[in-house]
């Protein structure tokens, strides 16, 4: 294993403080390993998200107005306790309540909801959705249902400027859900990544073989395959995702995202294919963004995510927002 | 090779078709292989950038408000050759003029000076800039003099906020070599990188090793070293750039820069470990961004860029930019 790091087990606080060496509208709280803003206002529901670090820009890049006020680091691929998210969701309470953005995965989805126990019992109004855009599998290594990925920043996006814009807590819940409901996404590794303690790579692939529907902690995905054009991979990926939700004849957001490890060139590439196939089926991309938003540390790989736009989703996901990863 | 790609030979025109599906500011002359700006303020002194492809977001993920008015992007790690230059140059001539981002490879520097006469021979005012910003090594494998790397970014985007507010010719061209002359940045590489054409590594490292200094095409660099904690190896970096310029009592801008493999996580760590030393030498970082911006394609590695600044670079730096890879 070959990383720039120092010690394995203080990388999650030292990448904390890189990330708030850089962005002065946000403070670290250590004891909860929670960044957040500054700045709160007390009259806009307050969202939150988090889970294992090494998906990085999620979540503290989506820091911002319009999307997060806060973001929980677990250690690389582990759960916060339930103890560390109510600690920060201490750090960012708001009159007008807060909600949690929970990727679905056993051990996030259990510690989240305890702490929103743990918080509404200190009188805090607390709402919490969870995220399964994953169409690959139902029940996999970490998760009963299916898996929450890079769906998760529409959520993070779109409810953010319905908060943003004043909506109350229930209506900011209403639209998270919407997304949730309008979101899939498909993902497809070339390789492995390593987490700086355990130092050995989380599955190993043959010299010319993909891992289709893999998830984004090495989690086993449905196949291996050989490699194929982006053309044809990115028609497999689709094709599940256009078997699950009628997109026909809708308006559709495509994120194209890395993982990680993959040249920015190639996921142009990917998404080149993904226009030209999308416009075969005749699917409107009315909106589209490129790059790394949800990795895994350095994976190989890419995922593709639709969401189903109505004027509602499209409009709250035009506005305006302000967060590093969010380019 | 395992890549997502389909005809190693079109990967480029591919690449961009993909970018201009996300950006619909930006359209494509497929002759001189250009991305541009389809709007072009004639009033405005117009910048174009190129090299080279393989180093995305560089340079069309840089077109935008206040940086590049267009890219020239040449085969992978290829020069364009002076007609496509030209051809760029004619899709954003205007009334003000044209400066020339040139970062400094022997074939990048000559095609960019033919094409600059060509333009001049048929009326274009045209001034061009060469970014030498890496201290690592005079007369490289494809250089005469030292190499242009991520400082590069720096020139488009204080050059470009110079030419957005209205800035002459001669006065952005000030600007520019103001910047290249306080700018140095030097790097570091755990692993190789491979081109879609070549098929196989630039060079190849031991288990252990680390290359220091070696150039954005896989050029070789200063040394190999036994791979050391991200403190020393931000230390060695610095260390080489703080030999080169006075930076002491200065205020500076600090770029982290992923070369396109590394975990985002890995680089904010580095980015502590920078701000660590830099204040330990008593220089002020007064801003600081950290992310893939000059890109090795796969490469794992980091180069670290100072720019020491004065008053008029700190407010052009500071001027709103508004183009996907400047996040």
């Amino acid at each position: 294993m070959k990383k720039i790091l120092n010690n394995p087990s203080g990388v999650v606080l030292e990448m904390m403080e890189g990330i708030a060496n850089e962005n002065k509208d946000v403070a670290i709280d250590k004891e909860s390993q929670t960044l957040y803003k500054k700045n709160i206002n007390k009259n806009k529901v307050s969202l939150i998200s988090g889970g294992g670090s090494g998906h990085e820009p999620a979540h503290a890049g989506f820091i911002g107005k319009g999307m997060l006020d806060a973001a929980v680091c677990g250690e690389v691929f582990t759960s916060p306790t339930p103890d560390m998210i109510q600690g920060g969701m201490e750090k960012i309470a708001s009159d007008k309540g807060t909600l949690l953005v929970v990727k679905n995965y056993s051990g996030d989805v259990m510690n989240f909801e305890v702490a929103k126990m743990l918080a509404e019992a200190e009188g805090q109004e607390v709402e919490m959705v969870i995220v399964n855009d994953d169409v690959a599998v139902e029940d996999s290594t970490y998760t009963t249902g299916r898996r929450g990925i890079a769906g998760t920043i529409f959520v993070h996006k779109v409810a953010g400027a319905a908060a943003e814009r004043g909506a109350d807590l229930g209506e900011v819940k209403r639209i998270a859900e919407k997304v949730i409901a309008n979101t899939r996404t498909m993902g497809m590794s070339l390789g492995h990544c390593i987490t700086p303690e355990s130092g050995t790579p989380s599955f190993i692939l043959k010299e010319d073989e993909m891992e289709v529907g893999l998830g984004i902690h090495g989690e086993p995905g449905i196949k291996k395959e050989t490699v194929k054009p982006s053309k044809e991979i990115v028609k497999e990926l689709l094709d599940y995702i256009l078997k699950d939700i009628d997109y026909k004849d809708s308006k559709v957001a495509l994120l194209v995202n890395g993982l990680g490890g993959t040249p920015i060139m190639e996921l142009y590439v990917a998404n080149k294919d993904a226009f030209d196939y999308l416009k075969e089926q005749g699917i409107e991309i009315a909106w589209n963004k490129v790059g790394n938003y949800m990795t895994s540390l350095e994976m190989p790989g890419m995922s593709l995510t639709l969401m189903k736009l109505d004027d509602e989703l499209e409009s709250l996901l035009n506005d305006e927002a302000n967060a590093k990863g969010w380019n």
